[in-house]
């Protein structure tokens, strides 16, 4: 490595040590974090809160820089919507650091604990990760309520927003940072990468050693990429291939009023459903049915029917995120779980039916990180399963497979206690 | 992919077709396992007991062969132990197997749970990981104790361990899947992998998607390329660079008898110790009294004091395995910590104190799956901690830290009943 001075363009043995020395500087800061109060952790959040909204403007001039390039390049409506902030939204943002504030503090909870036959007393404790990796998209609010959450779980967060939110993201983190220092806390305990390069991506999830989480939110490219790439432990989050079995058993008054609300509620987030499956018993029936009604609500419906767009092999495997279905009729509920190992991201699975025997072997046997009796889709969220506030939605099953809220920021430590003990050879 | 015929060498490809094709039956096994009650597995698992004792006389002829092997090949003495079947060690091996069958199931349990304010009700429930593949060395046994733990456990396993054991393992796995098949259970719920070749262990670690979690056991090369390569969910385990560190306030007798057991009880175990911290300010007495007590049961001391084997970075970094430990004088807590922060492995760390807020500091500051207060490093142990069984010691913060038992292989599935809820916009 030789010495670069800032006016020289960063070359890429220069950007991997930025990674690094940025994430040396967090792993200090959460050796600190990490031995806070609840009482501290808690008046950082406020003062962060404040600062937000003493900082509107030149919060929401930033973004306005970042919506003028964004518009200007091209990008489409809801992309510059996910980008916009508004005073609106800006309370929002503050209102959710208060709430991750009244939220219970993970760290020190102890978990499990007894005194061995030999007097040895052992403790398992609840500790911060240490230093978390976030990789995100446009949503500039994603980068404080990253902040709020792994500062209220005691670690420290390296974060990489995208390149079109660069102004926001610098803004809200000055404000953040400066919230820290005025407190004696680290600054460090929240940093922004540069987005200019994609290679901050790269050495970020192969910083190991340095960076112990990396969460990834956003597209299944994105997530796929870092998954397959990464050295430090990921936590794969938010493809959701969702699917709505509607069983020979379902009131289809209901099985109509939960695939509405699974797929239309809202197209583009992870817990939308994206196929439907109609038992055959009650195809000649609930298809036409459901058909019509989701046609009337404006969405394409895919499938191997006449009267449906033709489906292919995507239709069944991707998310589609946009007014699109696909539709297939299945042969029971065997062949219902069949589609759903084939085709499933292990997201969110919903049942629709009245017959018990059904829901229990539909909740056994789909392999997902939720699985829906007689709702919608649309309820596998962190606020909605009283988490108070979410970090994403992992769909692995290593560390945490579901809504992820503020426990599962942390890690454990055993704690022994003796007096002298010694173990026999 | 060319079609080959058991004839022919295979290439690379076919070897990756194999390791994927034997994940995909285990997948369909696993997904029977997931269902089976206690009583079923625990069945099982005594029925593999009494075959592996009705088949001793053919494992111990295998295992002879790969002694031979071995010998001829220049293994040396340790080595070899770690290899050999006994009647005794397979009597422990079955032994082993009623063991796992007398522990609770932790399929199935109730994490947590409540009725949402619109009446939903959400129940986190255990549910096996799926497929689990176990890369490990010589020793037999971890291919029994690791099918135990699995099936316990609902999961199915891939096993690829060392070459020198091929025949052994293929002897036990053969016997372990004839009980099942005996009592209509799916025999790939157990699979050896060939260790004939190394890219095995390669196509097993990227069977993404088919495989759902890799533990590795066995040495720090061995682990670390595991973790670099992969890109299915590893856990990572047992290097264990542990230390003993002597406050100020230790009672030096209980220092010394705690350093010997920690040091001595056995060389080849991770949570052995391999360094020695003493303060600074009872360096006079300490050092000369340990060294002393060191070398008199056959450890060799490295360090940067006179009469000591001079000390190198190696030395403060890796785990000797041997009969050596490094001795370093700190000054005071905070160099210990800082010591620690530096070279340690997040495995086992201990203090030897009588001062209330030292050991109160000292467990709360350093990073480690488990933190010894009076009492030896050779604690960590998942028999020890009252686990039953252990399939590895994890020295990760993801999933799970420090010996892992049953619990540690199985994820969480969240089960929502309604009653036609739909979430509002």
């Amino acid at each position: 490595m030789t010495a670069t001075t800032s006016a020289e363009v960063s070359t890429p043995d220069a950007l991997e040590a930025d990674v690094h020395a940025a994430a040396a500087r967090a792993r200090v800061a959460a050796r600190a974090l990490a031995l806070l109060t609840t009482a501290r952790k808690d008046d950082a959040l406020h003062a962060a809160a404040d600062a937000v909204l003493a900082s509107a403007d030149a919060i929401l001039a930033a973004n306005s820089e970042d919506l003028a390039l964004a518009e200007a390049s091209g990008t489409p409506p809801s992309q510059l919507d996910r980008l916009r902030l508004t005073p609106d939204r800006v309370d929002g943002i503050a209102a959710g650091l208060r709430q991750v504030a009244s939220l219970p503090d993970p760290v020190g909870e102890l978990l499990e604990g007894r005194t061995l036959p030999n007097g040895l007393e052992i403790r398992q404790l609840a500790v911060p990760l240490g230093v978390v990796g976030m990789i995100y998209e446009a949503r500039p609010n994603v980068t404080v309520d990253a902040f709020g959450l792994t500062l209220k779980s005691g670690n420290a967060v390296l974060l990489r927003g995208s390149s079109s939110a660069a102004r926001s993201n610098a803004a809200l983190v000055g404000v953040l940072r400066a919230a820290l220092s005025a407190l004696d806390l680290p600054a460090d305990a929240v940093q922004l990468l540069s987005s200019e390069d994609r290679a901050t991506v790269t050495h970020l999830i192969r910083a190991r050693g340095l960076v112990d989480v990396v969460i990834p939110r956003g597209g299944a490219g994105l997530i796929s990429a870092v998954v397959r790439d990464a050295t430090v432990p990921t936590i794969e989050t938010g493809v959701g291939n969702c699917h709505v079995y509607v069983h020979a058993s379902a009131d289809l008054d209901m099985a109509e009023r939960i695939l509405l609300n699974a797929k239309t509620r809202r197209v583009s987030v992870c817990n939308a459903a994206e196929t439907v499956l109609i038992d055959a018993a009650v195809a000649d029936v609930a298809v036409p049915r459901l058909v019509q009604a989701l046609s009337d609500n404006g969405v394409r419906v895919h499938g191997d029917l006449p009267g449906l767009v033709p489906a292919t092999e995507n239709d069944w495997a991707d998310e589609y995120l946009s007014d699109d279905i696909a539709l297939a009729v299945v042969d029971g509920l065997d062949a219902a779980v069949a589609h759903i190992d084939r085709y499933g991201t292990g997201h969110t699975e919903a049942i629709v039916a009245s017959d018990l025997a059904a829901t229990r072997a539909f909740s056994a046997r789909v392999d997902a990180a939720a699985v829906m009796v007689n709702a919608s889709t649309a309820f596998t969220d962190g606020e909605q399963f009283g988490f108070g506030a979410e970090i994403g939605i992992s769909t692995q099953k290593l560390h945490a497979r579901g809504p992820m809220g503020l426990r599962e920021l942390t890690s454990t430590k055993w704690i022994v206690q003796g007096d002298g003990h010694i173990r026999p050879a």
